[in-house]
């Protein structure tokens, strides 16, 4: 497997566009598509927060019902959440919109969007986007690019990965874009992510794989413990790769699965690292777990803490806060059995040992922590599990982004 | 009952003194100490953070074990918290400080302490703080305030509260004091809170009507979502009121909770209206819930959510937000019946109805939410249920404040 350039069009077959439609922004492009010719075989995840957005619900019904899907139509600037059974009919509307250009099923065109809650989308806007992307598809690198950015709301940077890898002598690619960096804390699923493949897969197979990849990449970040109305995963498979369809749970899954973890991990740490307000991607680390839960549970308690998150924004080794969160997780341990280590491109220093402070140097622990992407271990030394989270450091930029966002 | 000055010297026979021992602050008193002659029934309830500080475990084994108790000597600056072996001693030496000055048992005496977690306390000054305590105790308002000003750290405003009322034709006297501004999302208990009476009750009905009461106050604010290592809350009676021994479920009973629900409530409000860089109290109440259960987990979540928070301290009114956090509660509920209002002195808005926005004015909204005291009201037209919990604004002042804590 190689790491090569560009997203959602990386993978043969798929296209995609943008274009301002001026739902909320004024000078930038807010809308973006992929489309596949092909069919594609569809999988998906989505939040589990009890208030779901229309699209969630448009989407899920879609994939569930195993239907072939060509693309989908974003939006940003409005989240379409809380809009009752107007903001389900601008789901239909926008789908019908594409699928009247492309000559394809009203119900072979997904939707999504992210935004305030509560407002209703702009249809004449929505219909006029769709009307002018569709023309517009290309399949370069920097189409997928500007769709990256179009759906970005308060990120600072576009989040694309591809990776290129053989199954059965065929070369097959898998690109992805997601969008996330606020109402972050994924529950199944993150905010937005889009991941394209020309693998041919069985339908089933490519959800098993979606569901198993998204427990360890986006169910393992969080930004600000809020689990967002419309958290959406999809991948949409078009087999033009022209492999042998993965039908069992063989070689070449584990190779498209091992594939689909890469992305997905970039991507969630991407997000991560690109929270609201972010200057550094937080990364906790916890080893020597009794399991595989208690590893998760006791990693992302450590990386939602406020007060944790403030310290690292200070470049401050409080790692009382640490263990304090370790300690209110619900997992049960010894607190005086517990290693932590702060560790970062400037070096890596035990902090804690047995639960007691080492004699560690200030300075040193300051430098680790004053790097761009810094990692907390937390080893409970009671089993052999682990598990990963990301997270980020909580700023006055935090703040700002959020007092007043709807402004 | 009435509401009367003071706090924790205000019951019979309950002292109170305060010192600058230079634990940490090099400017200020930093020990308090409460002593009554006459030894107390007590009741406390303690963190449930696997992580406990070394104070939590004398105090929890002192309660359990129905020692009789006469005072509390507590410091800000050094939590006692991840110190081993060693911080327990500290706890013994501490006690046997006081105890040898007042003639008493060493068990009769329970520590507390507040702030950085990890490092040792100086036992040297803490016995000279004790030493330099003893002589001055006193009975008068006064000497309550200084306490309670003493135990803050990041708090702004020192918290106290007293009430009088009579049981069986004898006047009982009920006042606290306690600390809290960060790492507060108690669970059990909260910060330091310490409550003094001159009731005649059995230790297992006041151990009772403690637990009770702290469900409703302690347990429903939220300033971080850090559950502390240290969360104490114990309440000392003394029986110097005369009144008929409180020994059974009765009208006195019902009496006594109702005062100490009533002291403990406003601590828990001024607690969380003084959260760490708060700007405003944020109460959010729900009704209508299915179960009294489902209430509280409600309001919790808005309670505690960071981007409600956020929009709280820009007078925005980003109802979505609200519904996002109640619908990732865990709780099941139907957005559509949601209505949504905000309240406070400038009046109160019906935001949301039905789970769709109505077509309230903003200027309204925002005049509303710019007051000190903010309430959000969630009616979730389901049953009769309800509960209140309390938190705060989230502003650049706590990311300040925790960012170089120990610095």
């Amino acid at each position: 497997m190689k790491t090569i350039e560009g997203g959602v069009t990386a993978a043969k077959g798929f296209k995609a566009a943008c274009t301002a439609a001026g739902i909320k922004y004024s000078d930038r492009n807010d809308m973006a598509m992929i489309y596949s010719e092909k069919p594609c075989v569809t999988a998906g995840t989505f939040t589990k927060n009890v208030v779901k957005a229309a699209p969630v619900i448009w989407d899920r019904n879609i994939v569930r019902s195993g239907k072939d899907v060509h693309g989908v139509v974003i939006n940003a600037g409005i989240a379409n959440a809380c809009t009752g059974k107007e903001g389900m009919d601008m789901c239909r509307q926008t789908s019908l919109a594409l699928a009247k250009q492309a000559g394809i099923d009203e119900e072979g065109v997904l939707v999504a969007s992210t935004g305030v809650i509560g407002k209703q989308l702009p249809m004449d806007k929505l219909e006029k986007g769709v009307s002018d992307m569709y023309p517009k598809l290309s399949d370069t690198i920097e189409a997928g690019h500007m769709a990256a950015k179009a759906i970005m709301t308060t990120d600072t940077i576009p989040k694309e990965a591809a990776v290129s890898f053989e199954i059965g002598g065929k070369n097959v690619t898998l690109g992805a874009m997601c969008k996330g960096s606020g109402m972050i804390h994924p529950n199944m699923c993150t905010m937005l992510a889009f991941i394209t493949t020309d693998v041919s897969i069985d339908k089933e197979l490519l959800q098993d794989a979606l569901l198993s990849v998204v427990e360890d990449t986006y169910n393992m970040i969080s930004v600000d413990g809020d689990t967002s109305t419309n958290d959406t995963c999809v991948v949409l498979a078009n087999g033009l790769a022209g492999n042998p369809k993965i039908d069992s749970y063989n070689e070449d899954y584990k190779i498209f699965k091992e594939a689909l973890l890469t992305v997905n991990k970039k991507l969630a740490m991407t997000m991560a690292g690109d929270g609201e307000g972010a200057t550094a991607l937080f990364e906790v680390k916890v080893t020597g777990a009794d399991s595989k839960e208690d590893a998760k549970i006791l990693a992302k308690s450590v990386v939602s803490s406020s007060l944790t998150k403030a310290a690292i924004y200070g470049h401050d080794a409080n790692w009382g806060r640490i263990l304090c969160a370790l300690g209110y997780s619900g997992v049960e341990f010894d607190p005086y059995q517990v290693d932590l280590y702060f560790e970062s491109k400037a070096g890596k220093l035990l902090i804690a040992k047995g639960g007691l402070a080492t004699s560690y140097s200030e300075e040193e622990a300051t430098a680790i922590l004053s790097e761009k992407h810094v990692t907390a271990i937390c080893d409970m030394n009671m089993g052999t599990s682990e598990a990963i989270a990301w997270g980020c450091d909580l700023t006055h930029e935090y703040v700002d982004i959020n007092a007043d966002y709807r402004s």
